[in-house]
C-alpha cells in the first residue's frame, strides 16, 4: 500500500503541474493528459486552467470534457473562465455534464449562462433533474436557498437506530456530507438532528426521536449568505439545515460552501472601500472592464479635487502673501486621509466580526475622536518643531501648521468612524460609500480648515 | 417534543439576551442567571460579555465560573477580555477549568497568560494533562501544530469494520469531530483515511486497510496556518491530519478552527494596508494602545508630507509666479493615492485568493499601467476641460494639469501593483509595507512630477 501524503499544489508544485499539462498539450499526448487529469484533484486542474493561454485552455478543456471530472472541475473554475469554456459545448452535452454535478453547482452554472443558452439546456434535461435545479434557481444566489444542496440525509423520527443504519447504507453516494442526520416527522417537518457518531452510540432498537438533539440551529431559504456564514463560524457547525416557514426541511448548507462565502465577504468590504468594486474577478478581466469598475470611485475623488482646487483658488490672495502655505497642503490632506482610512477600516472590520455594537455609535466615534486628537497632537507637535527649525522666519506659521494637523486628524478620525457606522445603521452596506465619501470629504475639510486657520492666525 | 429552530443571536436577539443578563445580574438573581447561562450557547454568552461594563462582566463571570460551560465560554472570548477575567481566578481553580477545555484551547489560554501565571498553573496540572498541553505549546501558534487537536480517532489498519465500530462506541465523548477515521499502522504511521459513512458501507469482517482511502491530504506541524486554510478551502475537506516528518500522526486541524484563520487572514492584509496593525482586537483596546498601533503608518505619511513640503518649497519661485498651481496639488496627489490604493488592494487580494501568478509580475504590472493610463487619460481630459472653461487666462495651465494627472495615475497604478508583487516575491508579507510605502511614495512622486511638468511647459 503506497502512502501519498499530498502537499498543497499551489506554489512550486503548481508550476510543475502547469508545465506538465502545457507540454502534454503541445505534444497532443491526449492519453497521457487524460491520465494526468484523472490523477489530479479537480481544484488543482481548475487552478491550472487559469494560467493557460485561451488557446491552450480550449484544447485542454476538450480533453477534460472526455473525463468524469468535468462537472467538478467546472464548479471549481472562476466564473469568467467557466463561461468562456462552456460556450463551445453543445447543449446536449451540457445536459450530461450537469447531471454529473451537485445540483447546487449545476444551478449556479445555469444561473451564470446567458438566459437563452440556459433555457435551451433546461429543455433537454430529464424532468426530475430539471425540477431539482429549478427549485434551487428560484432563490437569490446570495441566500441560504441559493447555497443549499437538496441532497441531504433525512430520516423519520420513528425509525430505530438499526433501521437508520440500514437506510444510510442503502442511500447512494451522491449525498452531501452524511455526518449529521436530520430527523423529520410527517411532511418532512424538521424535528431534530443527530450526528453519525451519536447514532452509533445507541442500542439498535432505540427510536431516533428518543436520542436526537431537538435543538436545531436552522435558517430559512431567504436568510442572507453572510448570516449563514456568521452562524456556522459562531456555533462551529458543519452544516445548517434550511427550513421553510412551515418548518419543512428543504436542504442543507455545508461548511465547504460557507468557507467560500466567508472568504469572499470578508475581503469584499475592503475591496469596496478601496473603490475596486464588489467584483472579486477583476484580475481576470479586460483592461476596459477593469477600468470601468474602478472609475466611479476615482470620479468621487476627482470631484473632491476640483472642489479643493476651487477653495484654494478662493484663498489665492492669502497664498500670494504666504506662498509657503502651499507646501503644507499635502501633509494636512495626507494625514487626514490616512487616519480617516484607518478609522473606517477598523470600524468596517469591527462590523464584520461583530465587535462593533451598533447601539454604541456615539461611544465608538467619541473614542476614535480621542485617538485622532492624541495622534494629531503628537504629529502636530513634530510639525511645529520642524517648521520652527527649518524656516528663517517662522512667525506664526508653525502654529498654523500644527493646529491644522490637530484639527484635521481629530475630524478625520471621527468622520472616518462615523460614516460606516451611520451607513450600517441606516441599513446600507457599510463599505460601499465609505471610501470615496470619506476621502473626498477629508480633502475638502482639510483644505478649508487649513486656510481658515491660516487667515485667523496670520492676519 | 418541542422543536426549537434557533435563529442567530446577534442583532435584536442579542440585545434581548444582553439586557436579560444585565437585569438578572443587577437583581443578583444567581439561580436565574445560572439557568439562563446553561440554556444559552457558549458563543452567545461570550458575545454578551463583550458588551458588559467591567464590573458587570466580573460579576457575571463569577456565576459562569460555577458552571460546566466556563471552559467553552473562555475559549470563545476575545483574548483581552479572557485575560482580564482569568486574572482573578486562583491557579488551582484554573486547573479544573483547563481540564474542561479542549487541549488546543487550553494551550492557547496558557500561551496568552503571563509566563509566571501560566507556569504556576502548569505545575498544578495532572501530569498527563500537562504533557498534552506542553506538546502543543512547543509549536508556533500560527502553524498547523499550534492549531491542531491531539484528540482524534486513529484505528489500526488491521482492524475489521466491526472492531472499528466497537472502538468508536467505546471512545469517550471528548474526541473532536469523529467523521473521518484515520488509519494507522505501527508507531502511529498514517496510512489512510476513511469517513464514518464509508465505514458503514462495508461488511463487518472486512479489514480497514482494504477499504480506506490511501491518498491522504496531510500537513506537517510547521505548516503555516494560512497554508492549512488554503488546503481546507481548496480541497473542501473537514479536517486535515498533521504528521511529523517520519509520517507519524500527531493531531488533526478541524474546519471550525480553520474558519477563524480564514476570517482573520483574509481581512488582516487589508487591515495592515490601512496601517491599522496586525491586531484584530484593536477595537477592544484603550485609546493609548490603539494610537500606538496606528502611529507607525501615520509616521511614514508624515515624513512623506514633510518631504513633499520641502519639494514644494524648492519650487516656491514658480509658485510665486503662478499661485494657481497650488490649487492642483490636492487633485494630483489625491488621484494618484487613490488609484495606487486600488491597484495594491486588487493585487493583495489576488495574492490571497491565488489568482495572481507570481511568475507573471511583469505582465500584471503592465496591465495595471495600461489601466492607469486609460483612467488617467479620461480624468486628465476632464480636468483640462474644467481648467480651460474656468480660468480667464488658462495659457498652458490646462496642459500642465492634464499631463500631470495622466503621468501620476499611470505611475501610481504601476507602483501600487508592483510593490506588493515584489514584497511577496522577496518572501515578505505583501500587505505590511504596501500601504505606507505606496502612499508616501505617490505623494512625493506626484508633487515632483507636477512641478517638473509645470516648469517645462510654463517657461
Amino acid at each position: 500500500m503506497k502512502k501519498t501524503i499530498k502537499p498543497e499544489v499551489v506554489g512550486r508544485e503548481g508550476t510543475v503541474l502547469l508545465e506538465a499539462i502545457r507540454r502534454l498539450n503541445r505534444r497532443k499526448a491526449v492519453a497521457h493528459l487524460l491520465k494526468l487529469i484523472d490523477k489530479t484533484h479537480p481544484a488543482d486542474i481548475a487552478w491550472v486552467l487559469r494560467y493557460l493561454t485561451p488557446e491552450e485552455r480550449h484544447n485542454v478543456f476538450n480533453v477534460i470534457a472526455q473525463t468524469d471530472q468535468i462537472g467538478e472541475i467546472l464548479s471549481e473554475l472562476d466564473q469568467s473562465i467557466m463561461l468562456e469554456l462552456v460556450d463551445d459545448l453543445p447543449p446536449k452535452f451540457m445536459v450530461t455534464v450537469l447531471k454529473k454535478m451537485a445540483s447546487n453547482d449545476a444551478a449556479d452554472l445555469l444561473e451564470a449562462l446567458p438566459v437563452e443558452v440556459a433555457d435551451n439546456i433546461r429543455q433537454l434535461m430529464a424532468r426530475a433533474d430539471r425540477e431539482e435545479v429549478d427549485d434551487l434557481l428560484q432563490y437569490n444566489p446570495e441566500s441560504a436557498g441559493g447555497l443549499m444542496s437538496p441532497n441531504f440525509m433525512a430520516l423519520h423520527e420513528d425509525l430505530s437506530v438499526d433501521e437508520a443504519i440500514r437506510a444510510i447504507q442503502e442511500r447512494s453516494e451522491d449525498l452531501e456530507m452524511v455526518f449529521y442526520l436530520y430527523i423529520v416527522r410527517e411532511n418532512n417537518q424538521l424535528t431534530g438532528v443527530l450526528s453519525l457518531r451519536e447514532l452509533l452510540m445507541h442500542p439498535p432498537y432505540r427510536q431516533l426521536k428518543n436520542i436526537m438533539n431537538p435543538k436545531v440551529i436552522a435558517v430559512n431559504p431567504e436568510t442572507d449568505q453572510e448570516e449563514v456564514a456568521h452562524m456556522v463560524s459562531r456555533y462551529n457547525i458543519l452544516a445548517v439545515p434550511v427550513v421553510n416557514h412551515a418548518g419543512k426541511l428543504l436542504g442543507i448548507v455545508t461548511v465547504d460552501d460557507v468557507i467560500d462565502v466567508i472568504r469572499k465577504e470578508a475581503t469584499e468590504d475592503f475591496f469596496q472601500m478601496a473603490g475596486a468594486g464588489k467584483d472579486d474577478e477583476i484580475l481576470m478581466k479586460s483592461i476596459r472592464s477593469n477600468a470601468v469598475t474602478r472609475a466611479p470611485w476615482l470620479c468621487a475623488s476627482w470631484v473632491g479635487g476640483v472642489v479643493s482646487a476651487t477653495i484654494i483658488a478662493l484663498f489665492s490672495g492669502e497664498l500670494q502673501k504666504y506662498v509657503i502655505l502651499a507646501s503644507f497642503l499635502p501633509i494636512i490632506n495626507g494625514m487626514g486621509g490616512n487616519i480617516a482610512n484607518q478609522s473606517s477600516t477598523i470600524i468596517v472590520r469591527g462590523i464584520a466580526t461583530g465587535r462593533v455594537n451598533l447601539e454604541e455609535v456615539f461611544k465608538i466615534v467619541f473614542k476614535e475622536m480621542k485617538v485622532g486628537m492624541l495622534l494629531g497632537g503628537i504629529y502636530g507637535l513634530f510639525l511645529a518643531l520642524v517648521v520652527f527649525l527649518a524656516l528663517p522666519n517662522p512667525s506664526h506659521l508653525f502654529l498654523v501648521a500644527s493646529i491644522s494637523v490637530v484639527l484635521e486628524m481629530t475630524l478625520a478620525a471621527s468622520i472616518g468612524a462615523f460614516v460606516p457606522l451611520v451607513m450600517k445603521k441606516m441599513g446600507f452596506d457599510a463599505a460601499v460609500a465609505t471610501g470615496p465619501f470619506v476621502a473626498t470629504t477629508m480633502d475638502i475639510i482639510g483644505t478649508t480648515t487649513f486656510f481658515t486657520t491660516a487667515i485667523l492666525l496670520l492676519n
